[in-house]
């Protein structure tokens, strides 16, 4: 074939190591407790994840070994596909080069499991059999619900209520696989009637779902918390992505100028990004990495960089990050993985140390990108994902106005089977963009805990 | 890895030519011209085809070239993975080895893209613009719609009524990729208002939609026919898949004892089983062959082998395959692209000649063997596909109770995303039986064409 368009690795080629940025960023700020202002300890994670998960959290070990029957799932799906968008370059009339990493082969269709797995199975070995967590759009629910199933576990999953209605099919997926799917916020929780009674039509967010999932956790002792996205050692897990491009790229011969990702809570963005900025810490080629954000919740492009909770409740640790204010809502734009009010930690420290740039960009013109992204390479993508292609069909237009030929890489972190009702709303003309409202950031951030960063 | 579960072939090893089984089967019976009983030629099908694919349709020679710029866009989703579903295995306690050759990682989510991008490329090749075809369940409506798109054709699909409301989803997917869906019958062509004029409520079936689909096709000059299944070049573009699997066997070291294949129209299952068949002719290995039909739509359990028509109202060539009878309208079940009441000619000129075997299945039974696949592997599977896997789970405890170590494939032909109303309603127990009804059969069946079997 003479233009190659899909760079494949074996089973053999999985990494047998998940690779921790935290290594390379020394004297990154420490979660707190909320009561003592001391740093965060193992033993006080231990109420909603095993050991192991909450050492994987605090670690600064570089390397941390993937167990056997982790890989083994894994293979399944892995290593997952590094295209070349030939058809999309071509449509562009670009000269770069423009490559994407797709996890939407995986059973759920994104990202997620590369986490989901590991979790479900350090609990398994643990002896845990209940877990609890929130989902946004849908895609770590289920994916933490396919865990579930293939590790015969009870998984209940608090859904954004927004996304509840707008994406039936995900709450079905998450039946099929035989986990439990509440619309947040719900009765079931103290954090979630306190909102109901403030706002009873409140829409949800990631933060009200996770103030639920932790609540229900941190009350039995046999169910415990698992993450989607933000905290460490879900990074850790999804750095497979970038382990992955960075070999396939060999393979190709080529390496990446531009590494671009959206970003929600940071775990796809970190998954892919942190290896290539991992090789550059060390020594190797520079890549100007970009995270890309929602317009509709700049955590990045307009938060404030704060210890701040990673719910809405309050309920987890402090943690440095940038961020919205843990009361801010944002609204229901479809993109639901991208509404949270934070920011990863790893992902805060690396744009604080100017390391990777954000920008935020707008619903509209991301549904337009997933089109034209969709004709042109036949996969229709996850709201989630079309912001990293409008950031990337940005780049490739400059590249063509510049005449310069860049080599440009971006997630594209899901399919969109379960969002069209996103896309039917855009190409009917009733879809828009949502405004961003300085006065809800002013109002949220007046919230803000009391500690000052250390 | 010590249990390997997927086998990769690389982008070079994807076919370099269609497999013909009608090579392998001289003396099958011709398709014939309805007015003057004449076999019918190239000329005949040139108003709805290009010539290069009306060769292919009556083509008696054993391998077909494909076209590079096809290759190329296989390329994207093939060679497609071949699994060992040794969880489902383990699930199942079989001493069973069960693999499944799985094409749902194709853009569209089936295997129906194999044919839908040949067929474009051809029609454009040959300065076709406009494509109409019909649809079931949508795998074949938005695969030609993603083909539509990446030639920039137009393409109209006629959507089976009951599947068009069943699956919103689909026709949500088939609009993103620019093309028009409308529910069939419509009253937007003769066939469709005649259907609606004797009955308003009509939930449609494929035989239908292929009425309106062909009216639209032959009487504009600038519109081509695509068909999904039954034709010999569908079922010809479909042989990669079949072709894929014996040179991932060989990697396994292993040959199946058992091929299983669900058919509505025989795409799939001819896909997939025709190249075992054609080694076994051959004087390679002999396979035990099952097609795997819904009990409600029982084409080669219940129907009669004849000449009948592909289509409700007659606009096809008399094609000589097991039939319900062309005005047999199938009661409205969830795997909507098995609601054909004919098969394939090849398919049934192989069952004839007792090549392969046929059994009928139930749609509860089905669901509930979709859902323990899914939990097992994680993928959860399309309804049409269930009945493979149905037939799979069968034939593996089949082996667990006779302690006979088997190797059974079957077809995973897609992934069940747009399917999960369909799930839903099976684990809320709404889901029923469909009954045949023998008196329909028997009615459709006197109004079958008047040429005798030549």
């Amino acid at each position: 074939m003479t233009d190659q368009i899909k760079y494949v690795l074996g089973e053999k080629d999985i990494p047998r190591t998940w690779y921790n940025l935290a290594a390379d960023l020394p004297g990154g700020a420490p979660m707190l407790h909320p009561g003592t202002g001391a740093e965060i300890t193992v033993d006080d994670l231990l109420g909603i994840m095993p050991e192991t998960l909450a050492r994987q959290e605090l670690s600064r070990e570089a390397e941390i070994e993937i167990p056997e029957p982790v890989r083994q799932i894994y293979a399944q799906f892995r290593p997952a596909p590094l295209f070349r968008a030939r058809r999309l370059e071509r449509a562009l009339g670009t000269p770069a080069r423009i490559y994407y990493k797709y996890e939407g082969g995986s059973p759920a269709g994104s990202h997620k499991p590369n986490t989901a797995i590991a979790q479900a199975y350090y609990n398994k070995q643990a002896g845990v059999t209940r877990l609890a967590t929130e989902t946004g759009a849908g895609q770590w629910g289920s994916s933490l619900a396919l865990a579930g199933a293939l590790f015969e576990m009870d998984v209940s999953v608090f859904m954004v209520k927004v996304s509840y209605h707008q994406k039936p099919y995900r709450r079905m997926l998450m039946a099929t696989y035989g986990a439990r799917c509440v619309p947040s916020p719900s009765t079931e929780t103290a954090a979630g009637r306190a909102i109901l009674a403030e706002d009873p039509d409140c829409p949800g967010s990631l933060g009200i779902a996770t103030s639920e999932a932790l609540e229900v956790a941190g009350g039995n002792s046999d169910v415990n918390y698992a993450g989607g996205s933000v905290l460490n050692h879900v990074l850790l897990h999804q750095s497979v992505i970038g382990q992955e491009a960075i070999a396939q790229f060999a393979l190709a011969d080529d390496y990446p100028d531009i590494v671009i990702g959206a970003t929600g809570g940071g775990s796809n963005f970190g998954g892919l990004a942190f290896p290539f900025l991992g090789a550059q810490l060390r020594g190797g080629s520079t890549v100007r990495v970009i995270a890309a954000e929602p317009s509709s919740c700049p955590t990045m492009t307009q938060g404030t960089l704060s210890y701040d909770f990673g719910d809405t409740a309050g309920l987890t640790p402090l943690i440095k990050m940038h961020t919205l204010g843990h009361s801010f809502v944002p609204p229901p734009v479809h993109a639901g993985g991208l509404r949270y009010h934070g920011m990863a930690p790893l992902v805060s420290e690396a744009l604080d140390r100017d390391l990777i740039e954000a920008t935020a960009v707008k619903q509209l013109s991301c549904f337009a990108s997933g089109i034209t992204f969709a004709r042109a390479e036949g996969i229709v993508p996850a709201p989630e994902s079309t912001h990293a292609i409008d950031v990337a069909i940005r780049e490739a237009l400059r590249c063509r106005d510049e005449g310069v030929a860049r080599t440009i890489l971006f997630g594209l972190s899901g399919h969109g089977h379960f969002d069209l009702g996103a896309y039917e709303a855009y190409l009917s003309g009733s879809l828009r963009d949502e405004e961003f409202d300085p006065a809800a950031l002013e109002s949220s951030l007046a919230k803000l805990p009391g500690f000052v960063s250390v």
